[in-house]
């Protein structure tokens, strides 16, 4: 009998941080099976079928952690819980297919209350074309969890790893960044006034656009799909899930290259930038750290430019670089600062 | 802002039950993909790949639902949170080749207790000779949740679904049930009596195989590899997680069969029988509704018999017969029953 809290060396997750516990765990584990093409450590595992590549992904939500159920609909949740998943195929440059939902949650909820969740999860399949096909529903003693694996099929040749971008290659980025991290911030306040008085409702209108961008994010499906019409297969890819900064990082760690990023390049939509002021915020700093905004960071090789250059919601935001020139910012100021991988930490 | 407390209709989820629940859940989710050749109903769902078959499965282990880290080590929950897993694909007759974890955990849980949990993972891993490709590793408010997605290979015309039992087929289970649900009763008492006195320690000796079937179940791949071996393909088949009546019933459900059940071919080890006797329980009512064993129950074709008959370790307990002569149990008194499906239920 043991109770697990008094062990002999006890160290902190929050030491090694959520990549640097995932890489710390995984490091023993060896790819054994000749189908097992890549495995932890990208967007999606790479699964081989005599030619027909099977793309997998998981990802948990955990109420408390990732989601308030104070103003996160349910039917919302899970059409989210879908759309975080398939971000990270699309992310692989593969088309997502099928989605098992496993969900834990406790007496507290109701039957209604998962026909809600499950509306959500049938929306985001009808929207993006992808099939459930299995799942677990339990009990838990407390909250709601779900976790969705999303199974896609790639191609080889086209597929898009972490590890492909080269010196010289140009950094894409996709939509906007920022506004769902400011669309939580606004959530967040509305929140804390409803909670100090429960009688008013919130004001959340004007900020439609914020708050959707964080209660009903999509996925980039449409991007793969202009990818395909154009001929452009990127040399890296990876999804903007934990901010700009983050990803960047992982996407120069994994291809032994730095990068320069223009500030200049960094799209962040106007109701972002005025939110941001509103909140005292440099709106450069949502963009670079705000999570959730599950657009595409990619590269691409500059002969292939005019095949995205006129192409509408793409912003050419820098250049791969060698190792040794480290990961910089060029401010619209004109200085250049080391960037800082701030990701969205969930520990 | 709503709590989602006070809603108007609130129907419990315990008034439909586990399978109940999933059923009316998913009862809306039609296959739009070709790809997808089976979904939600089965021990894992069936993905085609130009002819070569990905069969996935997904499983979710919550603290204080499924396990109690009293008497639960860490180590062995992560060899069981994927032979779970491992199970639902071997009961496809597939082999499991890669595996996704995510664990969401809160900060009573250190780095090193991570490890313990990753240790067992790696110790499954090699021993079933799957690989883990992906996975998430996220902060909970509270408690322990793994959930594991398993990714298997299967062959075109060798799957066993649940849906294949014909009438005359004969109903076979593998190795013994009953001792896993009988562990647990055995780890509650000790756990009872050392809350009681925390001075003693437990007295687990004796009970060693039932409690190792609790803590550390298998998956009976060497059921599938002895049906390779024999050229034998089951005419449906499933795992027995939830009690034997229970599986018999999805099994008879899903392939509109009757079956007759025979209590002297229900395979029960003698230290569960001892255990029952014990704890003033029915050794067969165990062997019926007792879960987490882990064995496989299947149907073969008669004229299959002589491929399993002389094997060790598979017990033939009956036939399929016509749905409308119901699932009777005939007991060894010369009686017989309807069976009830008395499942392992977590609502």
């Amino acid at each position: 009998m043991s109770d697990h809290q008094d062990q002999t060396k006890r160290t902190d997750v929050n030491e090694l941080g959520e990549f640097g516990l995932i890489d710390h765990l995984t490091r023993d584990f060896p790819l054994t099976q000749p189908s097992s093409l890549t495995g932890v450590g990208d967007d999606a595992a790479v699964i081989d079928n005599n030619g027909y590549l099977t793309v997998v992904s998981t990802d948990m939500l955990v109420e408390g952690i990732h989601f308030d159920l104070m103003y996160f609909p349910l039917k919302h949740l899970g059409y989210k819980s879908v759309v975080v998943n398939l971000s990270d195929i699309f992310a692989m440059n593969a088309w997502p297919r099928q989605i098992t939902v496993s969900i834990a949650l406790s007496n507290r909820f109701s039957v209604e209350a998962l026909e809600e969740i499950y509306d959500g999860i049938r929306t985001a399949c009808s929207h993006y074309g992808v099939d459930l096909v299995g799942g677990d529903t339990t009990s838990s003693p407390r909250g709601l969890i779900l976790s969705v694996t999303a199974i896609g099929q790639g191609e080889a040749g086209k597929l898009a790893y972490r590890n492909g971008a080269r010196v010289g290659d140009l950094i894409c980025i996709t939509g906007n960044l920022g506004a769902a991290y400011l669309g939580l911030q606004i959530l967040e306040r509305e929140k804390q006034l409803y909670l100090s008085n429960p009688g008013i409702q919130p004001e959340l209108e004007e900020q439609q656009y914020l708050i959707g961008r964080q209660l009903k994010p999509e996925a980039r499906m449409d991007m793969i799909e202009l990818f395909v019409k154009n001929g452009l297969v990127p040399t890296s890819m990876i999804d903007i899930s934990d901010g700009l900064a983050s990803e960047l990082f992982h996407l120069c760690k994994q291809s032994g290259v730095g990068a320069f990023l223009e500030e200049s390049g960094v799209p962040i939509h106007p109701d972002a930038e005025m939110a941001a002021i509103n909140f005292k915020l440099d709106p450069i700093t949502c963009a670079l750290s705000g999570g959730e905004d599950y657009e595409l960071l990619f590269t691409i090789d500059p002969k292939d430019l005019d095949k995205v250059k006129y192409l509408p919601d793409i912003y050419i935001a820098g250049e791969i670089v060698k190792a040794s020139d480290g990961v910089k910012l060029h401010t619209k100021g004109g200085n250049i600062h080391d960037l800082k991988a701030q990701g969205w930490r969930h520990f």
